[in-house]
């Protein structure tokens, strides 16, 4: 098992999308600011998606701004961009790392972008090409990798058709989402181990939802197959806001403990997470999916 | 792995005894006979401790009585007893499977029961005596056998000593049941496994609590090892009075529908599960930490 684990956190794109309540900048900055102290590797700061159709999102490209004039103690900035439109705006706005996708469910890929997957997949491939000619990381994703609520069961040969392309492509920084949280452990291990046998090299994230339990128990499924990079959500908060049936991310707080239980990433600071986690909480007024910030770690251990 | 997986429903015993608010009888018969209905194998309906201690369960004798006197669809009503009063309660008023247990922490036993281990242990086996010889069923545990929020880390070789014990006393059906919810799935394999070595015939049950979000992980775990009892509560309810830092257990409905996503028990009523859980949570009037019984299975699979 890997020792060296990355975190990605993206609850203010997942997370907060998946809010009927608009969160003001001011305050998603303080969540940023303090996820980023706190030591966490990668911070996905929003979605270039167009603001009539996700509100919660407008922002972005100014909260973008406001971060890359500060100091930012190494961490990632992150932003997920749905075209080239969506890549033009990052570029403009300083994001260090775009993430760019494409669902393995055509119905699901149409409600998100209007495309189908073919062509949301080319269209997702020829704008990776700005970013990666600028320098810039470059993080592609196969969403709905374990199934959708519209589609069902989503063939493990599509995904791993999608992979194959982005290698082809020379993108091989690779994300599989579980958009709807349908994935189960045994699931994970073949999907992940085919990815490794395609390709040894790749860098391969994993990003589970918790709808149906699972999320933390696939999340060390993938782990325990070798994965190091994980998406992760600040209190469990988040969903996709067009997929059939959502629920939130396993919480990054729960995943970093962990983590630390494990001896590993002992240098992110777990009462800053939960510090958030409490304050995200306490925003929204309601109780959250997270279970550690709840409980605080396990007293005398 | 094991193709008939046994789901011991303790919901209307570790559930309760959790809330604040003590719920009328009525309301747990119309719960505990919704859940046999639904074709749950054993449930817990209550346990035998002393009605000022926890008033929640003062009723547990009279529910006995009350389940007693019908047909109950083949179900083994099962009730927690601390110490030979709770037996003798027990046998008067008819039930059917008997769960006595040891805390392995010294200072959760004394807050639990007043003794520490060693002398609950032989309190426990000797207690265990009176139901055997009338022909009941009889089922020792092991409580906080993953760790205490008092004492923190639980020594592997304490708890297999109780088994040990259990063992050469002639029960060997043992119940490890991870009280505090410190259990990490690695720990889980250890644990079962070296009791599977002990005695390859014991039947071996697990009870996970969610407080640090691996519930499931740990469940899938001990089941991956050859585990194929398990104690789960409705909507994810439970937690044990007196301990330090509690929170339910892995819910019943996310565990059947987990099981069934395998293939397994799919005679279980997932529907009425779902119903029961949904109706504990509007009695209580929150949101509960089970994630199934938000969603409904999924769509179209």
């Amino acid at each position: 098992m890997a020792s060296e684990i990355i975190v990605h956190e993206v609850g203010p794109r997942d997370g907060l999308q998946a809010e009927a309540q608009v969160v003001p900048s001011a305050k998603k900055l303080e969540w940023i600011r303090a996820l980023a102290a706190a030591g966490v590797d990668i911070v996905q700061v929003g979605s270039f998606v167009h603001p009539e159709k996700v509100p919660q999102m407008a922002d972005t490209d100014s909260l973008f701004r406001s971060l890359a004039a500060e100091k930012t103690n190494g961490t990632i900035f992150s932003g997920l961009a749905l075209n080239e439109k969506g890549v033009e705006r990052g570029m403009a706005c300083g994001v260090d790392l775009f993430c760019l996708g494409v669902s393995a469910s055509d119905v699901h890929s149409r409600r998100n972008t209007g495309m189908g997957t073919e062509e949301a997949q080319r269209r997702i491939i020829a704008a990776a090409h700005t970013p990666v000619a600028a320098g810039k990381k470059v993080q592609v994703s196969v969403q709905s990798a374990f199934g959708c609520g519209f589609e069902g069961a989503i063939p493990e040969e599509r995904v791993l058709g999608i992979v194959r392309s982005y290698l082809e492509a020379g993108l091989s920084n690779i994300s599989l989402a579980d958009t709807a949280g349908h994935g189960q452990p045994d699931q994970v291990r073949r999907l992940v181990n085919a990815i490794f046998t395609l390709s040894p090299g790749v860098r391969l994230t994993c990003h589970f939802h918790d709808t149906y339990a699972l999320g933390m128990a696939n999340t060390l499924a993938a782990l325990e197959c070798g994965v190091t990079l994980f998406e992760t959500s600040f209190a469990g908060l988040g969903g996709c806001p067009f997929t059939k049936v959502s629920a939130g991310n396993v919480a990054t707080e729960d995943f970093v403990y962990t983590l630390q239980r494990r001896g590993m990433r002992r240098d992110i600071d777990l009462e800053n997470l939960i510090a958030v986690a409490k304050d995200v909480a306490a925003f929204f007024g309601r109780e959250m999916p997270g279970r550690v910030y709840k409980t605080g770690p396990i007293p005398h251990v």
